[in-house]
């Protein structure tokens, strides 16, 4: 074996807050000060001390009787609809239980998080952190590492960095359930409409899409793959573009359950009737999606038990266990509902 | 003017801490715990320090420079729909802004909070509280009074309590709005599906809703008056109960969007076209009612102003500053899409 990086085992002594302190030029105190975000200290020294600490590779041992609140940070990108509710529900749960306080915060639509929000997160001192379809750069990930915050990630945006617990669930399966009913049903011309592309589980649903293609011996047109937003607006707006189409699909894979409700729009407005004359699929099976018209087939997501996982991992984590399990995808469903038939009407 | 309750008032010397722990026969460090929620106390000597804090009226006095995180507690009796997205997402952006963390937490449908909660509650120290839909019991208001942490209750859940600051919408108006619109439209046989009959908001809108028909001679049949639980399910079966009805009503006042989306199930499982044969009105206009077919005709609830306002309200009095209102009302507006015609069609 050749050795490419060690990491903190690199380094043959690891580093106290005396050596940290001696090579930053301060005092012991200011790089205590600086571990417990406090604000006493000016940001240039701020800077030479983290720059010190991540050089180092300074790790923080975990503390076993944490003083102030017991706190969790639970952090989305984007706080939107009911996906986000699920998700809360199912950390509040497990946290309730545990008696830990939730702390939320919303990035406002921006996958990393800033500067400042992350020195007063460092400042609470939470047991653990919860990034939900979020990431952190790696220089934030060394902060965390170095208090010895441990942190989970839940529907990673991007490919996950090594080393980083996260939860998922099994976006490819649930691409090729969807892609299979409609083949099932009859349908050849079938288009979807993922997330962004950039979003990893939003690849692996399109991803399932395509294999399924390919095992029915349908050909991929790249015309009917779509990238939207997850939201109402990227389902309506390529619902209406793709359903204006010469060769217009009789069926879309609308990626998810908000996307699917655009589409369904669209099609109400050109007077195309669902599932007559277009079979929609979902994803999320979200609580209304059995209340609209028609009620939405979907795949369902275990949003509640993945925020749960999540939960659960985290808290471990702050007691000092070592996960069993480094990336956990639990398994998704398909929900037959009435917004598919065979295609030409049943 | 006779004197009824002075309050406070009525004990010539305010109490201090060394007075209370005299008479609760503990030592000062022993008050000093329970009032910081320090678990290292007896649950015996914790109720009888809390017993003579409550009797004395003990109110510490507000600390310019508190300790530890800046939090703010966000409390939902039940956290569910888009509806509870709105609140948060509003108390966020102020919260945000003022870089405080939010806590979160559901009381899981309950109106009043377990008094474990409120003990983990006591010992983050929180700026304020933030209850939505729920209430605090008179000894629980004293628990958070004799700690110095205020409180606001958005949209109370009961009659608000004197000298509690509140924040809500002119609910009577959007009930009246509603049922103009309907009425101008023609409608004479117009049902109304409230939330909760205990819950103020819903009963205020109830009232809107006789003085419109009051004020345009219709009477109000009693038959035609229901009360839901806000969500889906209660207008489902509210609306199937109704539209079975020989003497249907032609127009269905839904008291919430989640209501309005059970009605629209109803009349479609039932046959009936909306809005050629039957028109609803919704309540709150969340983000999804433009969306769903038809597009929702509602009642537009400043959700995301009311969470701020509350938020304002809350960190102003957490800066010892008196509030220049105890109860703030924003303005609902009529939406009009295309739920709701002329009877009988346009």
């Amino acid at each position: 074996m050749t050795s490419i990086d060690h990491g903190a085992g690199s380094s043959p002594v690891p580093p106290t807050i005396a050596t940290i302190a001696l090579e930053a030029g301060v005092s012991v105190p200011t790089v205590s000060k600086v571990l417990n975000g406090r604000p006493d200290v000016s940001a240039a020294t701020r800077a030479r001390v983290e720059a010190v600490l991540a050089q180092r590779r300074y790790q923080r041992r975990r503390s076993r009787t944490p003083t102030g609140p017991r706190l969790l940070d639970l952090v989305f990108h984007e706080l939107d609809s009911a996906w986000a509710v699920e998700i809360i529900k199912g950390v509040e749960q497990v946290a309730g239980t545990a008696r830990v306080g939730v702390v939320l915060s919303e990035l406002g639509g921006a996958h990393r998080p800033r500067q400042e929000w992350l020195d007063d997160l460092l400042a609470r001192r939470p047991l653990g952190v919860i990034l939900v379809l979020s990431d952190v750069d790696p220089a934030q990930r060394r902060q965390l590492e170095s208090r010895a915050i441990p942190f989970v990630v839940v529907d990673t945006a991007g490919e996950p960095p090594v080393g980083i617990p996260t939860v998922g669930s099994q976006n490819w399966n649930g691409g090729l359930a969807a892609t299979r009913h409609l083949l099932g049903l009859g349908h050849r011309r079938i288009a979807v409409i993922a997330g962004p592309s950039d979003v990893m589980c939003s690849r692996a649903r399109i991803d399932g899409y395509r294999t399924a293609l390919d095992e029915a011996g349908v050909r991929v047109d790249p015309a009917l793959v779509r990238h939207g937003d997850f939201f109402v607006q990227g389902g309506y707006d390529h619902g209406l573009d793709l359903l204006r189409r010469e060769d217009r699909p009789t069926a879309i894979f609308a990626g998810s359950d908000l996307q699917a409700l655009g589409v369904m729009r669209a099609a109400r407005e050109l007077g195309l009737r669902v599932p007559e004359d277009l079979s929609v699929v979902g994803y999320d099976d979200l609580p209304l999606t059995e209340w609209i018209g028609p009620p939405l087939t979907t795949i369902r997501q275990p949003l509640r038990e993945m925020a749960g996982t999540a939960t659960r991992m985290v808290l471990s984590l702050a007691r000092g266990e070592s996960p069993s399990n480094q990336r956990i995808d639990l398994a998704t469903e398909l929900i037959v509902r009435e917004s598919t038939a065979p295609p030409g009407g049943v």
